[in-house]
């Protein structure tokens, strides 16, 4: 190691809930290696970091927060639409079928989304009115108090050290962005993710934008890399994700030239936190990581960050 | 006028391609009331400019540049591909008949994309091989060097003023991205644009994105304000352009609360550049700016600038 005692001193500083370790001095290293002078400096403009969302900065257990979201207003409006009960995404939702709700996929959510008609200012509204209210079924915590400290910390200090952080998550854009500022530093122009077709429409003299029932853009998997692309135009230098979803978005950043950094959280943790990506294969289909990704980033020098012994703590305030 | 002696001053210093008169006094005025604390003051993270690239930060005649781009790149492979002849689209481009090129439309270029089956580093490195060699027909000029000095200054004297400026091309993102931060400095993330499909392949062990013939997104006309949504997700304060593809742009933009600022190039100086957009309709459906966007700018109170008047110089060489 050729780190330089102050460097180390302001890194103990900056991840505080990093236990000492290999995670954390992958970190350490690699900021350190691309901002100093020497073959493997990087350039600030291109020092793109590129992180998940669900699993990865945030929980998504028992299920994805969007879809209690989706499950939530759903239910609510359910008393004034009681022909919905009859179709089967609808079903899948009122009866937290996760397995189900799952399976149709974006055929589900759309089937519900054609039911609003509503403008992107109007359903980030609704996103922000729910967020503030609803609460975790087991913690109790708001869904935005069950973010990764460590995490943030993370983010934070590749900020501080030159870099732009974006979010690429399967999740919703418009789902993610009217709050991921507040929450994570991260502003809209820096957050990518599945999106809705919109249509611009002129409504009695006031132009706005129309969220559409037709994807526009998956932004998973083999879709991780595309999005990038299309967003930032830069092949990014490090790249975080929990899942076979993040697969070929660390493929894609790792195989660039120069030095790389890959990262997995691994979910070990059943009593702060979910134990759930144990190299079995998973039912319901939320947030699995497979043992043949596992065995990659074994190959490919990923960092798998063991979430029970690497975080000296989860959740920002202490619990969980 | 309430702006301060030294602003004005330093306003001349940067924008001394821009005549007196009413639409340099208009930026002046706007940049003005949006960085000073008051009822209009804007924060910098809000403070978004959004141009169109073709016929607003550079020429488009006798035809788009991505256009002469892609006759070039059939040029030369001809000899090696004879049937091409045969197809409308390539013959189209052979025999210059921008006409029937622009009708065909997505179509006549998806027909010359499916001939090539590209990564996305190969087309951009195509892009910069013809850049650098290709001369305009007339003026003898490289491309690059038929951008227009106003906007460059004015690009700069905002994001001097603390904007982010992006380009919202009805053009290709990926004809564009590898030179704009070199000519504009706009870097590759604030560029958006059209479109192709791409996807993500392992080629022999080494992951890459393909170009496919299909089209994915087209940003122009009521698809601008889409783009900036998707790419941005914030609506811009201040739009520029020069057609009618640049209208839904520019009234999202404006139609937004507090202070914002429309503005539109009208190309009316023959002499160095082109008059073209004279209120006539243009046959060849090159950058037309109609009467119908003129009479929209005028009550709206978009700045219309008038090239011959408003403009001391058009290139950065002081030629044309």
């Amino acid at each position: 190691m050729n780190t330089i005692q102050t460097s180390s001193i302001q890194a103990d500083e900056a991840l505080p809930s990093w236990a000492e370790g290999d995670a954390k001095q992958s970190i350490l290293d690699f900021v350190d290696a691309v901002t100093k002078e020497g073959d493997e400096f990087v350039p600030m403009a291109e020092r793109i970091a590129v992180t998940d969302n669900d699993g990865t900065l945030w929980g998504e257990q028992p299920m994805y927060v969007q879809f209690v979201f989706v499950r939530d207003r759903v239910m609510a409006l359910i008393p004034h639409n009681p022909e919905w009960r009859r179709k089967e995404c609808f079903r899948a939702v009122l009866e937290n079928d996760v397995e189900t709700f799952v399976a149709a996929g974006d055929k589900g959510l759309l089937d519900i989304l054609k039911e609003f008609g509503e403008t992107t200012e109007e359903y980030a509204q609704a996103v922000m009115d729910w967020l503030t209210t609803a609460r975790h079924p087991t913690t109790g915590l708001r869904y935005t108090e069950m973010v990764y400290q460590p995490m943030l910390e993370l983010l934070k200090y590749l900020r501080t050290h030159g870099f732009t952080t974006y979010i690429i998550s399967g999740g919703g854009i418009e789902f993610m962005r009217p709050w991921t500022e507040s929450i994570y530093d991260i502003p809209p122009e820096q957050v990518v993710g599945s999106s809705v077709k919109t249509e611009f429409v002129d409504r009695e003299g006031v132009p706005v934008l129309v969220r559409l029932p037709e994807v526009s853009f998956v932004d998973d998997g083999p879709g991780k890399p595309v999005g990038i692309n299309q967003h930032i135009g830069r092949r990014p230098i490090a790249a975080f994700g929990n899942s076979d979803g993040d697969k070929e978005m660390l493929e894609w950043t790792t195989a660039g030239s120069g030095r790389r950094f890959g990262l997995l959280v691994h979910h070990t943790d059943g009593d702060r936190e979910w134990d759930y990506d144990n190299g079995e294969t998973t039912t319901d289909g939320v947030g699995e990581l497979s043992p043949e990704t596992l065995s990659e980033a074994g190959e490919k020098g990923w960092t798998v960050v063991d979430m029970k012994t690497d975080w000296t703590a989860v959740y920002p305030s202490g619990k969980g």
